[in-house]
């Protein structure tokens, strides 16, 4: 089969018209999930996708499937997207990309009028960033069947406004059951906001999973004393001691596996005046592995070094998980599709596997999943900075419409 | 000379009364300079020092000086004393100890009808503290001319309400001209704030001087990332550089001299949030050292450990010294004249370095002078919790009146 290519000037100036609403101050976006912005968001994504000539419909979560035909109608379809809500102050591309370029792939379809054996549906997941209604995911979660109906419209914002509340404010509650339904793949392309591909001139991801991620909250307490009366000798400075602890998250993970990563990103020290040896620090742990057991090692590593720190200093040490992602690893044959549409495309890829979390992993749960990611500039994602190229957008979305063909030709 | 001794339980008692103006909330005192509880306080001491027979005057700055006469009215005064202001959540020694010791040594001598060649003055310095109106030490500093009537006016509060004025509005802008004159010798007892003597079990502290001190504040700063998407091998995470520093100050100021001390109290991460890779780290540095040669050679060594580390890990650092305070070395015949009052009363006493200023600081600049230290238990100061104990306190008077007989027959 020749390679199919996206129409690139098309897909960008979408990404560029969907930008226009909810704009940042720096260049970026800012719009957060279920508010007027993101009403206007999906508004311009369902009328596109009408256009388009698919059938809308919203489920009771309010993530929307606009559905282009196969010609057998009662077969699962190929179902590929991505979200639209964006950080406070986040960029242009995260998530917005995969939706848009799902819908270029339709688009595409339409233009050399080809059909496919099954349905292709573009998916708008609801709240996927997880920043104005936490936790962050929950439109896929419902769907996946890993939230209910119920803890999905529980979340409450800052405000205290309920998730249910506010979706059907902005008239996105829709009619259709929210949950599990037979789907025969998913396949979400995203920018890989991280630095692997752009450092090794590749230009597309064949990401193999996700990483699992544990989170951890840090207590060191030590004795509280005066900078200048108390002497070398008798001092407890919690300080001295987290220091050596954040060392030793960042020398055990650099030594456990070259695809681990471990980072203490809070860090708070009390009372933190400049004569006085504080009393206290609190910092973070996040440590990320794509192998389950090796994150577990990689835990017990550290939370060994930092108990014979804390010993050795004096110290009390309380360390406790906050949070845990088990690792999750995409479906071989999908991975090998996408791999296969990138070759095709004579593309320089690579794998990779994906360190932030996404809607796929709730999807991967329920039907075999990939995704295809971009390179984006400098790795930067999460600010308004976040940028890539009309070139880098195209080729993400010829891999894309490559592989849904693929796939939706399945039997 | 067979050694006299104080009336300790009066000294006790006066101690406790003074406590009761301005208390705090959980045992110590909050009596800021020159607000209505300072004004209390400077009332009651110029009462008891009337009382006592003492001729009171009050200088420009608001310094008190209560006179003991001597049989040679023109010569020059032995001065001891200490303040009466507290930190904001301070204890009920600090500075008082030394101002009630000092009145308690002139009630002995009265008792005593002891007659001094030279006139005895209590004096109370104003805003020692620095905790309402900044930089501390500022009455001894404007009595020894290290700061001008002017400067000493001139510093505001947090309200904008400046020290001239607080000081007329309490009544203590007084007619003697405030700035040098000629003092034989000044004596400061004081807890030591530390917790050396309480760990040797030594009754005395003989104060040899004060540590050189100085501030330093740094900025690390490094590549602002995603903690999940980032390799460990590309970060450069300003906070593993910051910890490597902190442990530098630790490692090198032990190997320094055991009299050394240094400190990273500050310690701001930004932006701080768990699951990304910290742009930047604000830390202070205190160094502290008798010695200024060996301050300095401290200095030199912390700096080229930071900038190697920061250099190593690709991160940019700025370090600047904020503040000096050269070390003072106290009279050595004033010393030993306390030495030998400590000895005389069978006290187990050591030399001691002070960690901490003290108005003796300024004092040292203009005439022979010396501190006298007692402990305080758990080293605690600074804080409500701050205790001695009666016997505590009478000794440190007992050596304070015979060091002040000696020092006031002198020639």
């Amino acid at each position: 089969m020749a390679a199919h290519q996206v129409n690139q000037d098309r897909l960008w100036q979408s990404l560029l018209d969907m930008a226009k609403i909810g704009p940042g101050v720096a260049g970026g976006n800012r719009r957060l999930a279920l508010t007027e912005e993101d009403r206007q968001g999906r508004d311009l994504f369902c009328a596109w996708a009408k256009a388009a000539g698919c059938a809308v419909t919203v489920d009771g979560m309010g993530n929307i499937f606009a559905r282009r035909a196969g010609r057998k109608p009662a077969a699962s379809p190929v179902l590929t997207g991505s979200h639209l809500d964006t950080q406070p102050t986040g960029g242009r591309f995260d998530g917005v990309y995969g939706v848009l370029a799902g819908l270029e792939v339709v688009r595409s379809l339409n233009d050399r009028k080809l059909e496919t054996a099954r349905p292709v549906e573009v998916v708008v997941w609801t709240n996927e960033e997880g920043s104005r209604f936490q936790p962050a995911m929950v439109g896929s979660g419902v769907f996946s069947g890993r939230f209910t109906l119920e803890e999905g419209y529980g979340q409450a914002d800052a405000d205290g406004v309920r998730l249910g509340d506010a979706l059907e404010k902005i008239g996105y509650k829709g009619a259709a059951k929210a949950g599990p339904r037979p789907i025969h793949s998913y396949l979400e392309a995203h920018i890989e906001q991280g630095p692997i591909l752009e450092a090794e001139r590749k230009t597309i991801g064949i990401v193999s999973g996700i990483q699992g991620v544990k989170w951890f909250k840090a207590r060191v307490t030590g004795m509280n004393s005066h900078a200048g009366t108390t002497p070398m000798e008798v001092r407890r400075d919690p300080l001295v001691g987290a220091a050596r602890m954040v060392q030793a998250v960042d020398r055990i993970t650099r030594a456990t596996r070259p695809d681990c990563v471990g980072t203490v990103g809070e860090f708070k020290v009390g009372p933190g005046s400049i004569n006085v040896i504080n009393a206290e620090v609190r910092f973070s742990i996040d440590l990320r592995c794509p192998d389950g057991g090796v994150l577990r090692e990689l835990e017990a590593k550290v939370r060994a070094a930092c108990g014979e720190i804390a010993q050795e200093a004096g110290l009390s040490l309380q360390l406790d998980e906050i949070w845990y992602s088990e690792p999750t690893e995409f479906d071989a044959k999908v991975v090998q599709t996408i791999a296969q549409a990138a070759g095709q495309a004579g593309y320089p890829a690579r794998r990779i596997v994906s360190g932030a979390g996404h809607d796929a992993k709730h999807l991967a749960e329920i039907c075999p999943t990939g995704m295809i990611f971009i390179p984006c500039e400098n790795g930067i994602s999460h600010n308004e900075a976040e940028n890539i190229t009309p070139e880098q957008a195209g080729a993400g979305a010829n891999v894309l419409l490559n592989s849904v063909l693929t796939l939706a030709n399945e039997e």
